[in-house]
């Protein structure tokens, strides 16, 4: 049987493992993690502005919006393979060197991001804007920990 | 009553107001959309990489990235407001001259991207591989008419 420490070892060997598998190179994990990161930005502003009152809501819009963010959230993981801090990727070397944390907060924006899709889906704006302050929360702490500006 | 030609003129003055609308400034809309094709591109190439052989068949994740791409299609046409021809652009101005044209080239890769989409859920490899087949024509159709080297 295997101790804890042991399956946390194995776990944490097979992340990077299935990322780098997913790249040809590593700059290409760079490049898509940007562009993720860049395309759920442009749908949180627009859902952001709603919730400040700054734009109409619109219900499928509203939703698309989540519906990215959610689809997209769960493609973060596996796009930070070891050894792809390199220019011009703005993260930290501390999200591999403390991957558990790192893994934590990319668990806890998917988990928010599905709330926020949910959430859009009922049409209910008070619920949307909680849902969607959840989310925001959970991106400033992961770039608080781990992104240089 | 209108005219078919005055309705033509009111549908193209409608698409990049909404484009517009979307984006605070129209290098957002350069930004956001070169992303979209970034994340597509490589969703794209997982794709191919299953159809060519040189990648196991892996379901859920030929789903996933045909279900991104699907989503992310429904996105582009409004991510072209006019004007939006700046660097980093790689955008041919025959796509705002020739907009009719280069809607119609948006919209079948919508359609093709739903039928993989569809094609994907079902597991059925060689309709998978059909269906990319269809996509990846619409891709260079429009990149070959609009799109700068």
């Amino acid at each position: 049987m295997m101790s804890p420490g042991l399956i946390l070892l194995v776990a944490l060997a097979l992340i990077p493992f299935h990322a780098k598998a997913q790249f040809t190179r590593l700059s290409d994990a760079v490049k898509y993690r940007q562009s993720v990161f860049q395309v759920m930005s442009t749908h949180a502003q627009r859902i952001g502005a709603v919730a400040k009152g700054d734009a109409a809501f619109n219900r499928p819009e509203i939703e698309t919006s989540a519906a990215i963010i959610e689809m997209l959230s769960k493609q973060l993981l596996t796009s930070f393979p070891p050894g792809s801090d390199m220019a011009p990727s703005k993260t930290k070397p501390e999200a591999w060197q403390e991957l558990p944390q790192f893994k934590l907060n990319a668990d806890q924006l998917q988990a928010a991001a599905a709330k926020l899709s949910s959430a859009s889906k009922t049409g209910d704006l008070t619920a949307i804007k909680s849902a969607f302050n959840a989310v925001s929360q959970t991106c400033k702490a992961c770039h608080d920990s781990y992104r240089n500006r």
